[in-house]
């Protein structure tokens, strides 16, 4: 299919990549191009990834520890140092997964989710159909570079690489794009696939009507005469300091979510947005989670733990709130956590229609990418966006 | 016309004041009762002002170092540190008024926004009218006590507190409620005059509006062939984390205006919320304006400032960002900063229209509010907002 183009002499191939024309998919609409059936559209699923099995903590770990994007310990140190810390921290974190029944559901979760919104959009876009789902792990399996090897395998020629963190961090979504940048180099130079990134949402309307409609239903749980004064705690992973004050959007977006969450629940009960997972010496981004739960239970009549900046299950909802935040308070019959994601149908037919309109309006990337890569620091970025993502088969 | 209502013998008004109905003035309408031409609805914008003249700096100084719910010093000696450090900091900010013309535009706004909001409130909410503006200022003439005593003066039955800082913050809309409730046990202990507040605007449609406006036309002064690259920086003031880390609701209501102007942009731009005004030695929330500017300055194509949490002109503006974040930039002919509201139509109409709103909706303030000030820390605090708001005329 790209070969055509190549063919056909499509002036912008040789342009500068920096005026590569935003609306790639339209152009080759207008050149009588089509999705081919026997190179399905790809789509993507990048997040963080969690060990599935007990054994497959360590290397977790390892991996996480060693990715410069997300704690930048050192340049030239930091797999050395990893390899201590992954091997030091096993032991506890193996505990906790264990805890919570041997491993994270977030590959199983991320593979439920993918494929069900490639059906939606095999329905629902069908001038980009075949679609079929893959997901990329940042620390576990399959990591970035065993799907991109599938891809390949599977003669996919286009592909969304669709962050799952729907607000962006350069620390987690900017990791996954650099890597995904490192594997292309190393696994496709040739650029064999076309890559384009969904890589921000936080407002998207079935993400945000998931999360009311998740909310409205754990209220019913509480008694009727304190329901709407039960305090609405949305809880996001924190941050460093020293990375939410390189200018990074994350903060920001994660109120987004909140806000339009709210707009949707009228406003119903108190609210507050408040940070959790907080790891080291280090000054982090708070309100802490722990710290205002322990001091708000004692003097509220009820508070509702939401999760907004994960999109399944995972260890910081089900140990870390579950066991931790609501299991060893002295309040836990009036603390409940809202259900995450997961198999939310509303949620799936908002990522599917989200989909269909980055493929249908051919955005490349968001206007505010290249601002969060000028404004992040790492070991190994992405250089130039317009090198990742975009048509640049070798003729 | 509140005799009429106990001379009825209605039923809440002997009701704990924490079951107040929160529809008070729906009520009174349900009675029969009218605003009357005697009484005016006041409409009591609140905010920290500034000196009009130099000679006041010292005073407005002393009042804002001596806020112990904005700069929690020391419950005891809050007042003898504040008059030392009023005095050691005089000259220096005389000088910076100096330099914006002489002193603090901030009332000469104030008084205008105010008076044109009753103007449009008379007309499109004759059932509340007439209604009458004042400014209450929380460091600088007029002080809450001089305006309260106005109010009363000015037979005035029925208020309505009206923040000027439409992101909410303990430090500042939280610091004007309690100045005010410390008057309404000092000035009016009979409660002549019955309360209510508008705590918190950040994505109301006239401010927003009135944001992306200005933002447009400043963006026409930058080059065509840059304009859509132009970064826009979102600049607010910034709060010490210890702030920030008690839960104050200021830097998501911050993200929510920000987010609501980008949409009405339909995100034409890259853009960033950053934090201005930093002072001292303590830990602030970041990432500071200055700091960015001067990173992004040599490597972007045009930065536009915006001042997304103050309503008028003030010395942030005029002296923090257009003397020394731009005026001492290597690179300010890429550097502009977007009008601030002041007198600008939408925006005095979308303020009209939301204190007509909430004349007509009863509320007595929001439901996060509570919630604010259970998290809030100071030193001689609302401890009852029920006591404060809504109908409390002694028999």
């Amino acid at each position: 299919m790209l070969s055509l183009l190549s063919r056909q002499g499509i002036a912008y191939c040789s342009a500068s990549p920096r005026v590569l024309p935003r609306n790639l998919p339209k152009v080759w609409a207008a050149a009588g191009l089509r999705y081919s059936s026997s190179s399905p559209t790809a789509v993507v699923f990048m997040n963080m990834g969690g060990p599935a099995k007990l054994e497959e903590t360590h290397d977790f770990l390892y991996e996480l520890f060693s990715d410069n994007d997300l704690i930048p310990i050192s340049k030239k140190y930091q797999r050395t140092i990893a390899k201590y810390i992954a091997k030091f921290r096993t032991p506890k974190i193996e505990k906790q997964y264990k805890e919570i029944g041997g491993g994270s559901p977030i590959r199983r979760w991320s593979e439920f989710q993918s494929s069900k919104v490639c059906e939606i959009l095999d329905s629902i876009s069908p001038e980009t159909a075949p679609h079929k789902p893959y997901v990329a792990f940042r620390y576990a399996k399959p990591l970035t570079h065993e799907t991109y090897e599938q891809l390949l395998k599977d003669n996919v020629r286009r592909a969304v690489a669709f962050t799952q963190y729907p607000q962006f961090s350069y620390s987690t979504t900017g990791s996954s794009l650099n890597e995904l940048w490192r594997k292309i180099k190393e696994l496709d130079p040739e650029r064999k696939i076309t890559w384009s990134t969904i890589d921000r949402w936080p407002d998207n309307e079935g993400l945000t009507n998931a999360f009311a409609g998740n909310i409205k239903q754990k209220l019913q749980e509480f008694p009727a005469q304190v329901r709407d004064k039960v305090v609405i705690l949305f809880s996001a992973h924190s941050l460093p300091m020293d990375v939410i004050n390189t200018g990074d959007a994350y903060p920001a977006e994660v109120a987004a979510t909140v806000r339009k969450v709210m707009h949707k629940l009228n406003f119903s009960n108190p609210y507050r947005l408040i940070w959790q997972s907080q790891v080291g010496p280090k000054p982090w981004l708070g309100a802490q989670t722990s710290d205002i739960v322990e001091f708000l239970a004692p003097k509220e009549k009820g508070l509702l733990l939401v999760p907004i900046a994960f999109t399944s299950d995972h260890i910081e909802t089900l140990f870390e709130l579950d066991l931790e935040v609501i299991g060893e308070s002295n309040y836990k019959d009036k603390i409940k956590r809202c259900e995450s994601l997961n198999g939310n149908a509303t949620f799936i037919e908002g990522m599917a229609n989200l989909v269909k309109e980055h493929l249908q309006n051919g955005e490349l990337y968001s206007t505010q990418l290249p601002l969060d890569f000028t404004l992040g620091k790492s070991n190994d970025p992405i250089t130039d966006l317009n090198k990742v993502f975009g048509y640049h088969t070798k003729k």
